[in-house]
């Protein structure tokens, strides 16, 4: 099966190293020629409005997936008339906007911070007025790693996130007093089988993902999450993996975000789960049965965030697996993680704390 | 780093997918164009005796690495003037002939079957009044998977065997009469840390591997088996994976032959080994710290052999992975192989007897 991915950064990289065990080839599309995935399939370069690049692209393989949900839906559904494009575009048009997915999130019953569309200043004090302060004000597309965001604590700080923001849709949130944030990455196959990883326990820095442990073992929130994320998956007829990030707040979740594709706070399944989210997404996009989502030992997953640390140095500690995504460094550049499996939840928080001083180097 | 790697079969396909993730980036040099690992590096194609085109592919590497044992000596040597070579040319040369072999086993105090040097008819029948029948008569060299081999039961099998065989350099061997066939796989690295994997029990079928499981739990062996490979090691002032086939006879280890290379016999190690012998080897080779040899749980591997079975059946078994080296089907080529790891050396014998039945389909 030749398997396209739009998009080359680590993600797709990942995929491919993934898939190609299971006798795939692949085949990448990215604006960049030195794309990470570019290192190990084909690459295509392009831009992901030109379409008639994309067709070409759609033509020389079976299923179109996705590395980055921010191609252009338009692009998406172009493409499908030429390739199976799974997940559907469908389902990138909702994660593409943050007012989407509030409203899918809040018709399924999934529980979200309160928030207000703002479209102008006068909007904007709207919301504040509704919603409260602390909030969040952000663009309700293209954002991520906390980029595109602007926290309001007192009223004088609406004209400077309106001044840096506006201009485009945007969303005003209140700010969940979470005690914990947490990740839901599941897998549904063509089939319609769910299969769902244990919770993560993330942690994030200035907006950016810096450390997951899995499994984070609270069995009730784990049915909840599970039957939140089910509900989404069977609403979106999705196929393929998907992540929520939750907040956890008295005793319950508060959804955040979804992401319809392999996600950041899923990379200990590839040493710490008996199928990795990688070969999960694969095996449902090309109608295989979906592999086992159990935890093999207590995981920790660290970001390398700006520079990569020496690798002999990481390599030295027993256990530790280094994925190296073959970027140039840059400040706020994720450019690889650290991996490591315990036989304890105690062991492997020996070992994050570890990792932590050795990741940040 | 850039590695290089000379022979771009499966094994070369495995050490790149092992390897990508450290941030080391492969060029692959081959005789066929659409060999294994040409699908996840670039690939340069060329004769193993074409010196100027060697000294190319070496000169943009900064390490090159074998998957074949078989590229000629007087290339290797050719290629350690223009790049770093390990393992070294003469590990290869000890190798690539039987004889050699038999003479380091043996200068190293490690047991080998009875055996003689055969050059002529005469040398031949010299060869089976010293050594006895049964026996097996040999090629010398470019012997593999059964390959270049006749078995001699009665003295009237001499005369078709010198016909099969006669005209080059041969060994006659003595005929063990083993319990069962093991291996070491053990890696040095370039500072002289060795570390081995567990014994891993073989079962061949028509010469071929046919399946490995790991971890034989025979300390004895397994303190005598890592004597042995230790010397060795030592002696060829080894960098990288080595393994050495063993019979297991009257409770002793007796040497069969040995791989400068990662080997069949390891393949249970990328998911059953906390470190991948394909991991291990392009530590040793890039100067990294060893990675850990313990085993996860009890693994077998089932290598798939002139067809590869429909891999909808074998992942609908839970906790099968799928290896596709991406060959096309041939009789009695290996085309890729299964592996599960179980958490008791009772399920793990279950599932093999699953997946020999369907690894055959």
């Amino acid at each position: 099966m030749q398997v396209g991915i739009l998009g080359a950064g680590q993600l797709a990289r990942m995929l491919v190293l993934a898939g190609v065990p299971l006798g795939m080839r692949f085949r990448v599309f990215d604006r960049s020629a030195d794309a990470p995935a570019g290192q190990v399939a084909p690459i295509t370069v392009g831009d992901f409005d030109d379409l008639a690049a994309l067709a070409a692209f759609a033509r020389d393989v079976d299923v179109v997936t996705f590395d980055w949900e921010n191609v252009p839906v338009a692009s998406a559904r172009a493409v499908a008339r030429d390739a199976r494009v799974l997940p559907s575009p469908r389902a990138l048009e909702v994660a593409q906007d943050r007012l989407s997915e509030k409203r899918i999130f809040t018709r399924l019953d999934i529980p979200v911070a309160p928030h207000a569309a703002v479209d102008d200043f006068a909007g904007l004090e709207r919301a504040v007025r509704r919603v409260g302060l602390p909030g969040i004000l952000k663009t309700r597309r293209l954002g991520y790693d906390g980029k595109g965001q602007a926290v309001l604590r007192r009223p004088a700080d609406l004209q400077r996130a309106w001044h840096a923001l506006g201009g485009q849709p945007l969303l005003y949130e209140g700010v969940v007093d979470f005690d914990c944030e947490v990740s839901l990455v599941a897998v549904r196959s063509r089939r319609g089988e769910v299969a769902c990883y244990p919770l993560t326990w993330n942690v994030h820095s200035h907006g950016i993902l810096s450390v997951s442990r899995a499994p984070f073992l609270r069995p009730r929130l784990q049915a909840q999450a599970q039957r939140h994320v089910g509900r989404l998956l069977e609403h979106l007829r999705y196929v393929g993996v998907f992540c929520v990030e939750f907040f956890v707040a008295g005793g319950r979740l508060v959804a955040n975000e979804m992401a319809p594709r392999v996600h950041n706070s899923g990379h200990w399944t590839i040493e710490g789960a008996e199928t990795s989210q990688f070969e999960n997404h694969l095996r449902a996009i090309a109608g295989l049965p979906l592999g086992s989502t159990r935890a093999r030992g207590h995981s920790v997953m660290v970001n390398c965030i700006g520079r990569m640390p020496p690798a002999a140095r990481l390599l030295a500690l027993p256990g530790v697996h280094v994925h190296d995504y073959g970027k140039s460094a840059r400040p706020g550049r994720k450019l690889g993680h650290l991996t490591y499996v315990g036989g304890s939840a105690s062991a492997r928080d020996r070992m994050a704390a570890r990792l932590l001083g050795r990741g940040r180097g």
